[in-house]
């Protein structure tokens, strides 16, 4: 009888995470909708397409190469096809097994293919923040071989130091020797995504027009914004499985009430990154700024990703709050040093990003500062250094950026050969 | 042994909560995609704006005071922070304790997190309905304070009647001495919610050129009806947590089959809905009408709300097709009052509301029609009393409509300082 | 404990059919912004509410006569309300005792309800595979009466046939007599779609305009790409819970690996089609086309439906990818015989639907080509013969096609008395 209720908790365990994974990939529409709302008309094909293309990019690197290299530190095609295979007697016998020793509410077993189900879909969503940032001027398959080298190497190899518990070029191991805590990724994800648009974006120059000649700056409002609301709303959603699933584990009580609180404070991060975003943005332009409420509000959500279980539902909404503060004036600051991020990526998951790995100490004992510090600057260093690498041979080899012209005409019909709206502008 | 079971169900009791609450969050991106494809273009970024601030009010308020005077009759900050805290050994023993004395199929015994995440999302229905009512005209800052009465206090009381057990102002109770019963909330969330939003109009008037000198009433298409298409399927989808949720236990037989048929119900109500609105436009307009069929759907889930769980499917198919059939004739007969309701949500929440509420004792043996007209009007008059009172106060502090020239010009300019689709419209 | 044990096991098989149910039911979302995407504005209005319109007629004729047709061989209302039903006792026994019977591992136990509620969201998305085929050009009513004899009658049947377990017309059994396999109905759901899709298309006629008299075909560009996308991300999402949930069973070790297994290649897939369908884009047009890409998503996912849960995560990627290329030829190919199809249906849902029948022995050794063949052939022969008439006794009754000037004008105004986007459209 045992057995049986471990064959239970197994299934609750893998069906927590299959819903968690789905809840994350849906993530992907969200990133799609936002990015296409917030660019001009003319390139909104454009960006739709790099946004579906990098999906399907990072599901099939990370299944050929960065599984293993986040996990096993090796470099091979990862066995996770086997646990669903021919021999289930022998393989539930296992699992039996290890469930026994993990012992009730011990270590995790459940399904490989849900573990890698849910993992995949975190390499996208990292990998979607820097489609948004170099959004409007470039091209498109320049894009998608940076994404083959980001998903299937430079995200993988962070993860390694940090959730795959690998040592930094065998000097140090961020967990064991610095005690760095980054629940589902302030740093790991959107901090690691924000470093790679930051290193593009220099490469890649502002758009045409951003900033005139005289330091004057240039509002260039995108062309739906309820399509922008939509992608918030739904990153919104997503995101409770982004961070809910990060528990890892669901089936007893203590992980149960974690995942709870996880998706409480998830919501209430969000909620105080709304608010304080908004009221920030009314207070300093005088207006009720409909795309400083959104960025607010994925501001909380990243705010809290770095610890969404340690804080009261209070905390959690103050930390989110903070975050929707630091958002609008980064995005006023960035826009001053002349780096043109059309959706607020870097800042939205970069500078937030580093807010959440850093606040981590206030809730959660078992971190310091200094660890968390030194966490961020290795996440930075590398993804940063390897970026930028990256994209530079990108562009000696195909070129990066979309010809002059074709940023005039927009990169729809150059890169595309179709306009999203064609009834509707008026040019 | 008999422990792990305990925690199982808890585990799975628990998980069941978090998905339909998330499920009931994502209805905010239903009414704000609904609301933003029904106002004009002009209108578009300031609702927007509206139903992703209202949402983060409600999850704050809610948090810290409204929740506590729901189940709590109190008026402080909850401390569901605790069950997810320190002393994680006493917490399961203590739960277990709570389990073994429930019994199995007994009480429900799941994370005091996973039941706040779920309520909080209703309280933002709630304040959902009322932002469709006043669009057009009402002004940004006027409607969030009012969402502050709302969530914070207006709406936790009623709840606190109803769901929270209390007694109104210390009189009766409603459910032990009149057995209403709102299973999931037709009354006191969609009833309430469009109590709320009719004062709002009443204070607020019709918009300008709606209804002619001469009693003509001129229709004010919507700009974008995919967007509202889209958003009736999100609330769709999003009821099924809604009104699932609201079996409050799942980790059993009984329980489970009440789930299911709950499931099944909510959507036979909504294709009911669609079906009998449609044929009654295409017999009343001769043309198959998109925005009814929209309400139609719409109505079929205000209507099975009330009680989802003991009609057959075919009776949900009937109570939903009659919810279709009112709500037009609703819509109709309110703008013949000169009741300007941009989207058609008072007749949706609230005409509709009521008929799923006195609909419930022909399914349910367990409640009579005085006992719910007596909870019915109970709702109205609190919600509709306590609102006017807030309207009117708010509407002598800071005023509450805007100018008339900013009417004219499009509210999204004058509150946002943004075009939703600076793009797209010729004028 | 035993008991409490399989009531566990009862209540998440079923919670994991409802959440599958749900995210199936969000499909026809996906439809409905993935065709209202890829028309062109004026029959916009049209397409959303056929989409509406169907999936309530279909949820409605399989509860009154489609789940009997399909899983008893009759004809009347199923009593799927009994088991939520009064005598609770005497059910949680009955179920017990069917449990026990079962053994743990064995069969599926689960409510009534929960199963009804997954198989009635399959009906609506194989009807909502026709809407896009016949789009531009077909009346409204006609398509209405064509779903509810589709809905009630003819996918019922030869689901009866496959997954019912029927014999066709007592003549030979599919599954016994020919291993025929169709996990998550490549055939017996998307190819039967799409071939009364053909059917409506041969008796309806191209779209005026869509091919000149000297042999040119002209593009028909869709008047909303980003809702396009959104649509594909809206299926790709809910097919997890199409796929997922087809394994019909969770509670256990090798369900939940099956499961699991099932999500991962199902999203590969989807991967594999994107890549594939937009390099081989590029080749052939010069251009990276984002419709392309999108119908490649579609149909990685319709040709892994037919197996899902025997690939690797790599074959899976390469069926998915096979599929893609698969697409981009047939949508070329379609165009090249006239076959006005304007979003792509009969090519993802019939061609590659075929393709996804005919790949399941490389990975499933229960099944033959041959086997395979007669499977699709039933499917094909049947749907095919029986809609051909239904759509010509629609026309000789009502017509089927709008007038001309019906047509050039749009059949938004026509059908539905109001344009989608009254405030963008320039004309």
């Amino acid at each position: 009888m045992e057995n049986q209720i471990f064959q239970l908790q197994y299934a609750l365990d893998t069906f927590y995470f299959l819903v968690c994974g789905a809840l994350v990939m849906w993530m992907a529409a969200g990133f799609a909708m936002l990015e296409a709302g917030l660019v001009r008309s003319k390139n909104t094909t454009e960006i739709l397409t790099k946004n579906v293309l990098l999906f399907a990019i990072a599901c099939t690197m990370y299944l050929i190469v960065g599984y293993d290299v986040m996990y096993d530190g090796g470099m091979f095609l990862t066995d996770i096809v086997l646990d669903g295979a021919d021999n289930a007697d022998a393989m539930v016998a296992a699992v039996l097994k290890e469930s026994a020793e993990a012992g009730f509410d011990g270590g995790s077993v459940y399904s490989n293919a849900s573990d890698f189900f849910f993992q995949v879909v975190f390499v996208a969503t990292a990998m979607s923040i820097v489609s948004g940032a170099v959004a409007e001027r470039m091209k498109l398959w320049a894009f998608a071989l940076f994404a083959v080298v980001m998903t299937g190497f430079i995200y993988p190899m962070e993860g390694f130091w940090t959730w795959g518990g690998g040592s930094v070029f065998g000097m140090f191991s961020l967990g064991d020797d610095f005690g760095f805590s980054d629940f589902a990724g302030s740093g790991i994800v959107h901090l690691a995504g924000a470093t790679a648009a930051l290193a593009g974006v220099i490469v890649l120059g502002a758009r045409k027009g951003k900033y005139g000649p005289n330091g004057q700056i240039n509002a260039i409002p995108g062309a739906n914004l309820p399509l922008a609301t939509l992608g918030t709303f739904i990153l919104w959603m997503g995101w409770f499985g982004f961070n809910g699933g990060s528990v890892l584990k669901l089936g007893d009580i203590a992980n149960a009430n974690s995942v709870a609180m996880v998706f409480l404070n998830t919501n209430a991060a969000a909620a105080g990154g709304v608010i304080a975003a908004l009221i920030l943005a009314r207070v300093m332009f005088g207006k009720a700024d409909l795309t400083m409420a959104l960025n607010g509000a994925l501001a909380g959500l990243v705010a809290i990703t770095a610890e969404p279980s340690t804080p009261s539902a209070l905390a959690a909404t103050l930390i989110g709050g903070a975050g929707g503060l630091i958002v609008v004036l980064s995005i006023v600051g960035l826009d001053k040093l002349k780096i043109d991020d059309p959706v607020g990526a870097i800042s939205v998951h970069g500078v937030v990003g580093m807010w959440g790995l850093m606040v981590v100490p206030m809730t959660n004992d078992g971190t310091t500062f200094g660890g968390q510090f030194v966490g961020l600057l290795t996440i930075l260093v590398w993804v940063f250094v390897t970026s930028m690498v990256v994209w530079l041979a990108i562009k000696a080899i195909m070129g990066i950026r979309v010809t002059e012209e074709e940023e005039y005409e927009g990169v729809d019909l150059a890169e595309c050969g179709m306009e999203a709206y064609p009834e509707f502008t008026n040019k």
